[in-house]
């Protein structure tokens, strides 16, 4: 338990990612801190879900702080899963990845102040519970000394959208778009096929208000320049993308 | 000393803090590099000071290495503290995280040709001599051996504001707007107390040419919609804040 | 070579160098990973080859991962160089690194997929073949387990572009600007000597259409308010840098 992968919504223009860094590492000083992201936009839970969700396959075994904006929390919980821990507020932004890791073996509400930081003001979720409970975690505290054990159908749901069929239309959101401007949808490239769909067929994209011809390709270099196409994407789901300009500049 | 919490205003577009790192790693294969933010202000001394003061108790001990620009400075000093040792630019941006952690014990001139690096061209200060400094101390040579010890009344003082009272108004000054568009001042809320104010009040607030009115509330959560509050951060300061809008936007 | 130094193009907003730290982290949980820069610009295989050329003299001995945009790349390839190894897609980015560090002892084609990562969809050059190699690499894989060896000369070649010289004018081009507004050149101060310039000459610069007047001064320091001047930056390279307003922000 002694990677901490750490991801949060504070950006990098002051301190405060540092900060949670600093008490992780005051805490555990043999721990080794990964920064997955720190530039989830601010409030945005399900963009913070998502980013957990996309990278969860690939992060070491250990603990996994989700350090982010706590509405519609009203307490920060660790989660035991296979191969590790979660932490967080609890407002559903842990159980995509819970759910993507097999579901809660134990759920604990970081209640405990003897594992917490004292605050000079208002409390600072992150630096003085979350970071604590991961570093203390990373020393070799036991999960139930952070606070009592809850009961997992007790916690806050997700919100996560997921596409919806009707008359051979498949109705998906755009998740994500990415540095190079590819839209991520959040349609699995099989429920395509389910509707008759498949590699190499021109699919009809409606988008934004207005309707578009997407060709779906194998690889994102097969797009003719300006051409829209649809690929399998890195994390397996379907994606709109263009050579360049990218599809967010294209089609937004 | 196997900690170096690092800091610096270079920015991420360039490898600068990425060198200094590098750097660190290469004369101290085993000291743990800590960022605590790369985003201060380019040449804002003053913001610099303060994102270490807002940081400094969390720190862990060790070396802080404080890589900005050392305008002002004709010198990069050493100053051993309680816990550790903090490295800088001459410039006063240490003077506020020193004498929060009980004044200087030792301040060393980093000047020892033997502990820096050669130049291509122009000094780098954080590059060729903190870096270096920090790498060096963290691999366990001594303090004195970077350069001579200075008096510490020799040192560059820090241009911090304080706030000042006159007829039963607290002028102070905005020293930050956080990530969520909040607005710490300078302002204690003792202070505040002292005036007859107490939470629950409703405060004149006289900023940016114009009156508002800010209710003192204990907690974020208790703004109302689009209400002006204040509240005492995280930190211990007097912030303005809103619920979104962010106090920010409003207010400026 | 359990160092290993991390640069890409992949910017901050989203968890892709996150992901492809947390790969290197699960495969080899010793090694060290120090982030260079993410933020070289898409698309852009200039810009990040010198990064590289900047930063290479100051990297700790070990595992350099560039992993950039492959445009122009059908392989991903690690070069042997005196004192470690650099990884990177085959599409020149690496070779200016390769050349200052003494040219390619052995050169090998990241094609074997037992150290590769299978993608859900499309490859993720850089999470599913470069950062395994990294990982694999910094815990103890020999280097010719990765694939196979191949002739450095069948490498695809860098386009850095070199000064010309006619008519006692030099050619050169800006490669940066950095942080503060300075322009960095691409020509060496020698280069104008040999033209009989030197400091303390006033130097006529053909820049963006016009024609203005830089002083060849010693120190940044050395410049007048307003005063454009020249100077050997800290990469020993000319460079042109004003007091405030920045270089950049007068000339363009």
């Amino acid at each position: 338990l002694s990677v901490v992968t750490f991801r949060s919504d504070f950006g990098s223009t002051d301190e405060a990612a540092g900060v949670c860094r600093s008490v992780i590492t005051s805490l555990a000083p043999d721990a080794r801190v990964i920064d997955l992201t720190h530039d989830i936009p601010v409030f945005d839970v399900r963009a913070g879900a998502l980013a957990r969700v996309r990278a969860v396959q690939y992060l070491p075994q250990g603990i996994v702080l989700a350090a982010v904006d706590p509405t519609g929390a009203d307490r920060a919980i660790a989660v035991e899963v296979e191969g590790g821990l979660l932490l967080g507020p609890d407002n559903g932004i842990l159980e995509p990845a819970v759910a993507m890791l097999g579901g809660p073996m134990r759920v604990v509400a970081c209640t405990n102040p003897e594992y917490q930081l004292p605050s000079p003001g208002a409390t600072f979720l992150a630096r003085d519970v979350l970071a604590p409970a991961a570093g203390h975690l990373a020393s070799g505290v036991r999960l139930e000394a952070l606070g009592e054990v809850v009961d997992p159908f007790s916690l806050t749901p997700s919100l996560l959208p997921l596409p919806t069929e009707a008359d051979g239309t498949l109705s998906g959101e755009v998740w994500w778009v990415d540095h190079f401007g590819n839209l991520q949808t959040n349609i699995d490239p099989d429920e395509m096929r389910t509707l008759g769909a498949e590699v190499g067929m021109t699919i009809e994209v409606y988008i934004g208000g207005s309707t578009r011809m997407a060709r779906w390709v194998e690889h994102y270099r097969d797009a003719k320049p300006s051409e829209l196409v649809m690929v399998t994407d890195a994390y397996g789901l379907c994606s709109l993308a263009m050579d360049r300009p990218s599809a967010a500049a294209e089609l937004k």
